[in-house]
């Protein structure tokens, strides 16, 4: 082994281009966004566009550095794409149209469509397809740290939701299925390693692998009250995201004894409430009364399909809960759903706004007719008879009825059954830092990225794609381990090793102190050294305490008595110490 | 000093991702471009768009690393901006307008205008603005390493004009003109350094600021027959770009003696050459013939102005130059210039197409007049009498006409004499690797950066701006350390230290060389291995020499008698060694 003496870095604040802040942005709406603005290592510099400072792009450039690592330990190639390019791949996938507005399309001066792209899909695709061509060349795993454009409706939360981002994606590439779950796991595995060294207390969950495509796909999602995505999980380990959880169903029922369907005066019913009171008023049932589940709800909504064309969609739902959108989004894309509007009401006079029933629905009638598992064949219902103020009772599915098929649309709530009977169902809040996905061979289908097999067959490969939200991955530690007094970092991804202050006027203080500074990080330590002169030791010790740096030194006023002051800014652990112990428990705490 | 073991890489090419091609790409009109791509550095993905494949890429880090540890060392501190930008200081600086159809603009969702930003300078100056406001807070250098865009007209010469392409810009912000000249000149020590550690043969010339304003500016050229830009170089030392060459003007003449002028018939003689003719046959001169500088050509243009409106300018110049509109469009700036246009001459009666003279020209006749510096006071022209077919003799400079000033718009010509008296010009062409400018505080007024000074004064600061084409270099490199085999990297940014092989399918060299790989990486070595089985010796060999690694070992034949072949890129030095020798060796040249 060939050794290299290494020189760490000195850092004075005296030079150091940072201004913190005593107020908190007015913009900030979450903590790590107002303590990474306020202790200057990031700065506001366009709508959902940040200008990184020095601090914040030692804390980025750290975190990049691991996942590199742990990509290159796992044998995937980094290479760099642009993020400007021409449409074409991009129309072939059919994400020119399916992105809608959250892409940022412009023209060159010939005219020429481009994008800036959320995601190289089919720039990877292609560029395999370029240089390789047999299954000997596979497997292949390919990866990029690179600038990312989402044109976000509304950017907020700071670097938790920009519109230009730093992104870690990778893809693999297989000439089979194996080939991919192996790929897939060994990309998990790799995740697994990032996020427990950038000390991240993730939950994995099941995702849909939407606007993507695929089969297998996972989320790494951090717990905060602050995120913006929400998953569940149970009390047995089940866990996924609010999109991929499906809904345990009631075994189908005879309806052998079912009483026939009839119709019911309801005045003035437009609304489950509405319906139950007069049920419960007019027509008591003997066995209970009833409840919003009791009624089949059917909400009508419009699909834009990719192609700009419009069809109906309607949805079934148990009267007690909402469609969720987020969910119904996920079930239809590439088409985009949006409620009924009165003109679309117009157009199909079947409908009877707020009394639709299925009796007026299904695909024969253009009408596609879509139920939630829960209402399962031999349920019976009460709902709309397509007539103003009435409704129909005891309407059986599949006999009085039958739907098109099923859709997981229904809100999801606190307390439903986990699918795989781990108990009932929690609902939490997260931001999602990492995603894997099996893509199977959705871009290398219609991009004919095809490789010669062992029989030399030509066979369509199979990808997987896998991404880390590097710059969100700093606000994520961040949000994971502030605390009251500000930023607090873990030694993996801190902008520095120690945080050296000298408190006083003293001149042995400031002598004990540049002492310490060239004894660290010649030691090879990272030092941010507050050697500021006119600035007061009260601001200094707020400033330690808001940049968050694991540790803190202070010469002061015990230097007189040979002694500096060393404390742990996590635990608040404190110790004095003579300097020339300093370095050996830097030593000791910047290994742990 | 504390020591920490470092392991080099070992990069399989059994498995690196990566093709070498035997054929040129179709588009690559210059030797980096076609060996760049041929060797898998680079592939195109997009006009003007490159992805960085695995070697690439590493040089383009080592590169990258160079330059950083230059800009740290002169005490520059690296921040990162966004690349997608807002119009709102660019339309503050002018620039919105004044770049035209190079710059990127796109909206986004909600309509806003924004740009790809082509340089940074308003981004800088307002994040200064905003963290500081004294003198004791400078100077302050920053920097960044980051992706930029430019929308060429025609990208070419692949890595040497993208429209996407990486930079290093930083910024220098001082309180006084002492201060920018000294940050300016702690620049241009560190990029002598940079361009010293990356082997580049470069030329520093002085240099028009442009579109940039400011005073002082010098680009870094590296000659070469492909370059785009053209400079210029005396024997005595003097070199600048073309728009920067300064005329030496003659001496004003006395006119007392000179014969007045007359019109004389010259009929015919729309051009300089038809002219000279016409005068030697009918009007000789007793001294010698009549030569084309003795006539005063008066070029006619069209300025469109920032603001769109238009404004004629005619350009003198003695008849045997032509304008250089390069030059021209440097001194015009931010207007754009362009030839009159026969509708032009239809709305400006008074100017006689082929027979323009300088007595229907100026100022007060609404068509400004400026003339080349060798038009001086005193001295005698023939030129157009502003009818067709006449032209007037002897109109003598100062006497007979008052031009509105002199302008640098006349072509430079091999041996045309240096400005400082250095000698005759040469003309080269050459590649821009660096550019630093004073650019003064034109920026800072405008996005109004004031500092109290230590009188307590608000001034505007003033600032200065150095730029390196990143991904340039690596394309610079490339094309002046090239030969007829490949590409043949300087230790400093090749991708490998050592490129090891093995030649022949015999069991032992294979053996030896997989030892003689992990002994080099091991020692902190980056080793291409070349351990592809199916491949003949001769392809690896073509390989070798393609790739250009800087050292070459070669485990073949010789191996039963306990010998691998080593052989230096660049020379074509070659030895034969016993394995147990080679690291040794390595390390005496890589430490070269």
């Amino acid at each position: 082994m060939r050794s290299r003496s290494v020189t760490g870095v000195l850092l004075r604040m005296s030079s150091l281009f940072l201004r913190t802040l005593r107020e908190d942005p007015a913009d900030a709406e979450v903590a790590s966004h107002r303590l990474l603005v306020r202790a200057g290592y990031i700065r506001r510099v366009a709508s959902g566009g940040f200008a990184w400072l020095p601090l914040g792009l030692r804390v980025l450039r750290k975190i990049e550095a691991i996942i590199r690592e742990e990509m290159d330990a796992i044998g995937a190639q980094e290479v760099h794409f642009p993020a400007l390019l021409p449409r074409e791949p991009y129309e072939a996938s059919g994400r020119w149209n399916d992105y809608g507005d959250s892409l940022f399309r412009l023209k060159d001066r010939r005219g020429a469509d481009h994008l800036l792209a959320p995601t190289h899909e089919e720039l990877f695709t292609l560029l395999v397809k370029d240089l390789y061509s047999s299954y000997k060349d596979l497997p292949l795993w390919l990866y990029q740290v690179q600038t990312k454009y989402r044109d976000e409706a509304r950017p907020r939360a700071g670097l938790l939701r920009g519109r230009e981002f730093v992104m870690k994606d990778s893809y693999s590439f297989d000439v089979d299925d194996a080939g991919l779950a192996a790929s897939y796991e060994r990309h998990r595995a790799a995740y697994v390693r990032i996020f427990d060294r950038l000390g991240l207390d993730y939950v994995m969950v099941s995702a849909m692998s939407g606007a993507m495509g695929g089969s297998r796909s996972e989320e790494f999602i951090l717990p905060s009250p602050n995120g913006e995505d929400t998953f569940v999980r149970s009390p047995g380990g089940y866990a996924a995201n609010v999109e991929a959880v499906t809904t345990v169903a009631p075994q189908a029922v005879s309806y052998d004894d079912a009483p026939a369907a009839r119709v019911v005066d309801t005045p003035d019913t437009p609304t489950i409430a509405t319906l139950v009171a007069v049920l419960i008023e007019r027509f008591p049932r003997e066995d209970r009364p009833w409840v919003a589940s009791d009624t089949l709800k059917n909400v009508v909504l419009m699909l834009r399909r990719p192609d700009g064309t419009d069809e109906p969609l309607v949805v079934g739902v148990p009267g007690d809960r909402d469609v969720d959108m987020k969910r119904l989004a996920a079930q239809v894309e590439p088409a985009i759903a949006r409620p009924f509007a009165d003109a679309d009401f117009a157009a199909y006079p079947a409908l009877v706004k707020g009394y639709v029933g299925p009796q007026a629905l299904g695909a024969d009638k253009g009408l596609r007719y879509f139920v939630d598992p829960r209402v399962a064949p031999g349920t019976p219902w009460t709902t709309g008879a397509d007539e103003p103020g009435r409704h129909v009772v005891d309407l059986v599915c599949g006999r009085d009825f039958t739907p098109d098929g099923t859709i997981e649309a229904a809100e999801v709530r606190a307390g439903d059954p986990a699918p795989d009977g781990s108990g009932p169902l929690e609902l939490a809040r997260g931001i999602e830092i990492g995603h894997i996905f099996q893509l199977g061979r959705r871009y290398a289908e219609v991009l004919d990225l095809r490789v010669l097999d062992e029989q030399g067959k030509r066979v369509v490969v199979t990808m997987g794609s896998y991404g880390i939200g590097v710059s969100r991955a700093v606000a994520a530690v961040a949000e994971s381990t502030y605390d009251e007094l500000g930023l607090c970092w873990p030694a993996a991804v801190a902008p520095a090793d120690v945080h050296l202050l000298v408190a006083g006027k003293d001149d042995k203080a400031r002598t004990v102190a540049d002492r310490l500074a060239q004894e660290l990080s010649e030691a090879g330590h990272t030092v941010l050294y507050d050697d500021r002169a006119r600035v007061s030791a009260g601001v200094k010790f707020a400033d330690a305490e808001l940049l968050g740096i694991p540790l803190i030194v202070t010469a002061g006023r015990r230097v007189v008595d040979g002694l500096v002051e060393f404390r742990v800014r996590r635990t608040g652990e404190q110790a004095e110490l003579a300097p020339a112990d300093v370095l050996a428990r830097v030593r000791e705490l910047a290994a742990r």
